[in-house]
This record gives C-alpha cells, structure tokens and sequence, in this order.
C-alpha cells in the first residue's frame, strides 16, 4: 500500500487519459509519471533519503500534486505548508521537523525568501513558478527537465508520507505525522462510502489542508483526472466546473453558501457536478436547501475529521441532505463512522457515554496517525488507550450519527450544567446589532465556571448587555444566557481564521488552572 | 483494522437489523454480537489464544459466520476445512498447523469421527447441530447458552486471522496464512471497486472457499443481513433470493449456468438480485448471454484472485458484461486490478512481459498472504521480489486488462512455440464423441515437449485418434494439435474437482526433470 499505486494503475491501463488541468497545461498519466520520476530524481540529488521532509508553499496548482507524488516517489515526506501562516510560523515548523527543501511558487517566493532568512534548518529554495528564478533560489522547472527518472524508492504501509502543521489556536503548531497507509487509509472510507467518486474532481479548497489531500488520493485510487484552480472563486470554480465537466469537488460550507448564492450562477452550465463533498463544519439548513435548489442534481455528502485522522472519521451520506432525508434530520449531525473508522462519545474517564449524552468524540482506524512529531507527550495524551481524542464535544444518538455540539475545551461548566459556547454564540450573534461573538467560561466562585460573552458591535449599531441578554433569554435556557457581557473593538484571530479563545480567558484565568 | 470491526459497527448503528437468515433461524446484530462473545469464551475456556487455530467443518450456515467472527473476537485464526476432502486429508492439514479445536455439524460428525481418531494434534471436537451430541464430543450450542461473553481479544492488523488449506492438486496442501489486514485489504478490493454492495447477500457457495470469505467480510464492512444456504442447489438459490430480497451473490459460472437454464426459473421473482459476482473460472460467452437474458436486472462482475491473495486479484466490471459491452471484447479477460492490488505480466526472470505476450501472473499488495505455513522456502519461491506468483499463464491488454490462458505448469513448450493446455482441451472436448480431455506436455527428443491428449470417450460413442486429430486441426493451429493420444477410461481428479494432470504425466518423466 502506498500512495504512488493509483498513478502507477492509471499508466498501466490508459496512460494518455488527463491525468491534470491547470489553467492552460494538461498532462495525461505517462506525463505526470514522468515529470513525477524526475522531480524524485532532483530531490534525491538534493540529499532526500527514506523519511526526509520536503515543504510545498503554494496555491494550488497541478505541480502540487507532481510535488507530493514525486516526495513520495522518492522516498519522502511530504510537508505541505498552510498559506495563511506568516513568516515566522512557517519557519518555526520548518525547523520543528527538520525540513531542508522548500518548492515555492510565484505567490509565495518573497515569503520564502523571508522564511529562507529565518529557517535554521532550511538548505534548499526550489522555486516552481514562471517569472525568472529569483535570486538564492534554484528554478526547478529547468532541474527537472535536466533530471534523468528514478525508480519508485518502494517506501509503503507506516512509512512516512506526510508531516502535517496542526493546531495554530491551542499553542504551538504539532507536526502530524501520516504515514502512506493511514492516508490510503482514509481515502478508502471515502472510496468505499457507497456514494462513488465520478471521473473529474476539482480542487478548490487549499491543497495544503488534509480535506484536500483527502480529495487528491481518493480520486487518485479511481484513477480521476484532477482540475485544479489556484485557489477557490466562484467564478472560476464554476467555469472550471462547466469547461472540464468536473463531477466531484470537496469544499467547505461557505463555498457552497457562495456558489449557491452568487448572482452569475445560472450563467453556467453546472449538471455535471455529480457530488459536492463538504468539510471543516456541518452545513446550516438555509445554506443546505438553497444549495440543493440551485443544484439539483448534485448530491452533497458532508466528511467530518481531523488532521491526526489523515483526515476522516464521519460520512454523512448523500440521502440525508435531499429534501425527503432532511425529514429525518441527520443532516444537522456529522454522520457515521466510515467503513475504515471506529467513533465513540467518551467521558472524561473514556468511558463510553449512553447515547444522547454530550461526551468527547475519540475514533481509532488505520488512519490514526503515528504521532506528533518529536511530542511523545502530547502524542500518547491525544492517543491514549489507542484513540484519538478529536477535541470535539458531541453526543451520539441511536443509529450512531454524531452531533458535534462544541469543542470540549470550549465547553463551559457552569453550576454543574454543561453550556455548549456554540449555542450561546449562535443565539447572541442572531441579535441584528451584533456582528461577531465569542462565549467563553470565566471564573465563578460559586459555579465554577460563569458564561461571559465578548461582543463585536455593527459598524453603526448599538445595543448593551441587558438588551443582548434579553434577547438571549428568549432562545435558550436561562443558565446558558451570559451573566457578563463585554463589549470589543474586534476578537483575537488565528492565521487560519479562528477566533483565539484562549487569548480571550487569559486574563481571566491568570493564576488559576482551569480544568478542560 | 480487525475482522469483528463491521460487526461492532453494525451494532452501534443497527442493533436490530437482521444479521443472519439461515432457514428458519433469524438473528440480529445484536443477538449475534452476543453469540459471538459467548462463543469466544468458550474457544477462550478450551486454551484458546492468539494466533490459535480452530478449524471448521461444516455446510454453509449461518453459524459458520458466527465461528468465524468468534475465533477472531476470541484471538485465534480460523482454519476452514475443504469439506470435499477425505479425513487422511483433513487429518493432515489439522495436524500440519496444529489445530486443537474442531467445529463440526451435522453433515461432518461422522467424517470428525474419523479425523479425531487419525489427528494427533486434534484435542476438542464441538459438535453444532441439531441431533444428540455424538459420543466424544462437545455439544457447542449448550456451552455458548453457559458462557459469559468476554472482551474482544484487540487482535488485528498483521496478526493472524487465517490458516487456509490449498494446493492439493500440486502436492501436499499447504496452509495460506492470512492476517485481518488481508483478509480486509481484499475485501476492500470489492467495497471500492464501483460496484457497490446491496443490503442482503446470499451466501451459496462453500464458505470454506476464499471466494465466500471475500463476499463475508465485504458484507460485513458495509453491514449488509447475510442469508445462507447449505450449499448451492438451484431450487434453493432461487427460493432464497426471492423470499428474502437478496441483493448480491458470489457464485461460480457452472453455479449461474444452472440458474440461467433452470427449467423453474420463471417461478420464481429474482428481480431484487441486481449484482452476480462470479469467480474461480471466466464465463463462457454462450453462458453470459443466456445469463444476461434470464436476469436482465442483475449486474454481473467478475473477480479473480487466488486465497494467497486472500483472495482478490483483479475485478471484471459489470459494463463489459453488458450485450453492449461485451462488443469490447472485455468479458474474456478476468478484468483488472483491483483499486488495492498490483498485477504484472511477467517472464520467467520476473521483467514484465510487453503488452499481449504470454506471462506469469503476479501480484502484490496488502493483501498479500503472510506466507505459508511452516513452509519458508515454499514461501520465499512463491512471493520472490515481493511479488505473489500466481502460476497462471496470461497477457495484459493495453488497457490493462488480464487474460488467463493457462496454469503455467501445463503450458507446453513444443518446438519452441507456447502451446497453452487449455485451448488444445477446448478444442478436443468440442468433438462430440469426447467427454472429457486433458492435454500435457511428454518429453520429445527435437522439440523438446510434445502435445499429447488423455481422452474419455462418451459411453457408447466412437472415435479414433486420427478422427480428433482432423477435428484440432480445423479448429487450431497445426503445432497445437495433439501428436499422439491416449483412450483412458477416466482422469484422475483430486477432492476438489480438478484434473490432476501430474498424475498423467508420471510415467512419462519419470527420471526427468520438466522444466516449469
């Protein structure tokens, strides 16, 4: 099992098929499993031995994916680098693995070469774009075009494919380590989920995030040509859609939201698009039915997972977005657990919870990472008893559909109640004057923990803390109302777009240990 | 990854489903899970660990599921037992593993009688039928009814989940060890194939056979009710399909021959059958069309493979059965690789043949066995480079596409040219005096092998050897032709069925070495 096998099958039966659109260039398979045994054969003269990490900085594009196939071809690991980290983020978890070669494209050579100041253990800029070479850099196009092909180095099973920087928001990133079958792996549950996987994928989502990375090597064990734009934009994934008649793409809700809604969408021709995959969160049902209106002959199937799970746990299969199947409303749930998973909702003793409780969600599979890299500690904390521990609060119900209701440590324990700050924010943030929210627990010497709401008013609107209460009150439960509100210019972010809570509790928590 | 993983699964989601329908007998998931545990007590009680090999004796039944799904919720490796072998046999491949446990039912008391007398490794005779327990043995479903359910044993991955018995037509049988990794990599082969897999599968061929174990835990991954029947008689397989809304059957093509040109086809409704996986030989065209035309909603699928492959090789997609699909000319291959196999066309130095030309068939993957019992030199010739030599002689089309054209062994090199056996027996079976043939290869000083052919006349029916002759020559090329041939009142067979043409050949190398 390893993850040059779909490309390598693809030759042996129809090496002149399109193996990749980009833009103007299309390579069929013989193309791509050349260019492929040569990039390996640059990188292998660069020092890449068994394991070494290899990072690609760059939109997507198809050199991305001759980028992961050629690592793995010879014999390395990929290290795919988030877009939206700066400098010094990048350069941290490069060196936290030990990452000497970096391939860059045009969008990102100055941040490289910011990086290339930084980076201790970084020795190589390879930039793979199609200006002229800058300066410190070597043009990989032209090495490649010099290089001779190399055999395929037969690395396979638990070898390292893939080190993957994860969790910008509690701290430090972690370097998730993925070896070729825990991929293969999750790809599977998506390939064996009964919902098929069409000729033509379309990536559009960042390829350097597991949801792509999933969507590349599940369409690569059918043999799909991939169409790839450099990053997502209705227009261009709606073109993209109706020029290459692409079946299947995986994106996230608020794609979905922008593609359904977009004033130019009729304008194209989008019945070929057989299946919508969507991650990262669970669809709103205004989004979802809007959506399935505006395609009605797309199915959509919901995958929920996390990075440490390469990255798949939960299928929510197509049946239950259609208009009849949202009857039964599993929809507002994250699916089940894929034919290469096992989920459960724990209590803080790992214990399974009776059906319906809110517990941890923790999974095990083929796919479980082998670990953080150099974090025995927090490796054998996420893992122990040989399951992953997701984070996610959720409970179960009957037929084993997971409602992920908050993120555990985001969960607020309040005289002896569990509060969910996902509902809390959910019902603030309807509130017409409030633009954006964040509930987090302060310290209460009574209840332990008390709800307190940070608020970000519209530009122009106004409203105070018992106005917002009150709203509140009359949506959820009053013990999940905040008992303190504060007002904020704006709320902390992570690179990635996540609201910083823990920036949030420090100064209430400082000196005082909070127990997650 | 673990073989119990589809059945807990199940019970999560569907605890009430029907698992197995076997007769009268109806169970669910959940009373089934609860066998299982209690059943792997008991094997647990009589010293049952992992790794341990527990051996079943059986017809099919639904209980033959339950044995399996026991052993390995218990640790041990299921070692199912070919029941058309003779007791010396079945003796032999017990003891040659080890085995201390042996499942009988009704159908085997009296052959177990035997086998425990002649078995020196033999220790437990659980007798599961519905008579009185014969003397020296234990009754099975009385000690499950006592036993408290235990844990499952955790076992999985590359542990041992299979010993099973092959080759006797080559010598000593020799046991295939199969670890859950395989037996799930190959099943996988099935669930991923495109094909899908419907809610009720029919369970009619041997459940001893690979085959059958392929179908088993492909329905298990996607929670299908198995319905069983003793053994395959087309009344039954009829009665079955229609009564319980069978959706997918593996069988044999003489299996669906006898369902095509049954004469109470039409009694029955067989409309809920939409998929007919077939293996162990490629259809014949006239078969495929009466096939297709007596179950004209029933998608037909091939799969090919060996039990050291546990067993899947290659998959023939339903299209190229189709009357339009069949203008490809596909369906007189055996298909191609399944999404988690490897295959190659290789020569005598293990390079890969060009495209059309006549090669041994090998394979790798994860489903490759661990090796074969106690036989490590057998092993290492068998899996050299890696890669599973199948001994079958075939080319590769251009797409990939595999067509097995003989055994290796019986492939007959004359003069140079490559004679294969079985196109030589084709057409001298074809003469309408002949009832049965075998074709081999005897030593001739110029040309190094000549064809010769064994030939049981028809009862009453006459043909001379220049007769069948004449009729080759219209039919094949002259050097395929048989250069001499031989009346025999009957071939000699081994248990399963097949021609021992080693025996044929004895006396005429004996003192010889036939190069293979």
């Amino acid at each position: 099992m390893y993850l040059t096998q779909g490309l390598l099958r693809a030759v042996q039966r129809k090496p002149e098929a399109t193996a990749t659109v980009c833009g103007a260039r299309r390579r069929t398979f013989r193309q791509m499993a050349d260019r492929v045994a040569r990039l390996a054969a640059v990188l292998r003269s660069l020092g890449v031995a068994a394991d070494d990490r290899v990072a690609i900085l760059s939109l997507n594009s198809d050199r991305y994916l001759e980028a992961y196939l050629a690592i793995w071809w010879a014999g390395g690991a990929a290290n795919p680098v988030n877009i939206r980290w700066s400098a010094a983020e990048i350069a941290y978890s490069l060196d936290d693995c030990a990452t000497q070669i970096l391939i860059v494209d045009d969008a990102f050579a100055d941040t490289a070469k910011t990086v290339g100041k930084t980076s201790k253990a970084l020795k190589h800029l390879l930039y793979w774009g199609e200006a002229a070479t800058p300066a410190g850099m070597s043009g990989l196009e032209a090495l490649i075009d010099a290089a001779e092909p190399v055999a395929n180095a037969d690395r396979g099973g638990d070898d390292l494919a893939a080190v993957c920087y994860t969790g910008g928001t509690t701290g430090f990133p972690k370097g998730v380590m993925l070896s070729h079958a825990n991929l293969i792996s999750s790809a599977l549950g998506v390939v064996g989920s009964g919902e098929s996987i069409g000729p033509v994928c379309l990536h559009a989502a960042p390829m350097f995030h597991a949801a792509d990375m999933l969507q590349f090597i599940s369409a690569l064990i059918v043999e799909s040509t991939h169409v790839v734009i450099p990053a997502f934009e209705p227009l261009a994934a709606m073109r993209a859609i109706q020029d290459e008649g692409v079946t299947d793409t995986l994106i996230v809700p608020t794609m979905i939201q922008m593609l359904a809604d977009h004033p130019q969408r009729d304008e194209f021709n989008l019945t070929s698009l057989q299946r919508l995959f969507y991650g990262a969160s669970v669809i709103s049902e205004a989004v979802l039915v809007r959506a399935t209106r505006a395609l009605p002959g797309t199915k959509f199937i919901q995958v929920y997972g996390m990075t440490e799970l390469s990255p798949l746990i939960t299928v929510l299969a197509s049946c239950y977005h259609t208009e009849e199947g949202r009857r039964l409303g599993k929809h507002r749930s994250a699916g089940r657990a894929s034919i290469m998973s096992e989920v459960r909702v724990v209590g803080p003793d790992d214990t399974e919870m009776p059906r319906g409780e809110v517990g941890e969600v923790v999974a095990r599979g083929p796919q479980m990472m082998l670990g953080y890299w150099n974090k025995p500690e927090e490796t054998a904390a996420a893992t122990r008893g040989g399951w992953m521990h997701t984070g996610d609060g959720a409970y179960m119900d009957d037929e084993g559909f997971v409602y992920i209701v908050d993120r555990m440590k985001d969960m607020i324990v309040s005289g002896g109640e569990n509060v969910y700050s996902a509902e809390v924010e959910n019902a603030v943030a309807s509130h017409p004057a409030v633009a954006s929210c964040a509930v987090i627990g302060i310290p209460h010497d009574l209840y332990g923990e008390a709800v307190h709401a940070v608020v970000v008013l519209r530009a122009g609107a106004l409203a105070d803390d018992e106005e917002i209460r009150r709203h509140c009150r009359e949506r959820i439960a009053g013990y999940k109302c905040p008992r303190s509100i504060e007002f904020s210019a704006a709320l902390p972010m992570s690179g990635a777009g996540k609201i910083l809570k823990r920036e949030l509790r420090k100064s209430y928590w400082e000196g005082r240990e909070r127990k997650v």
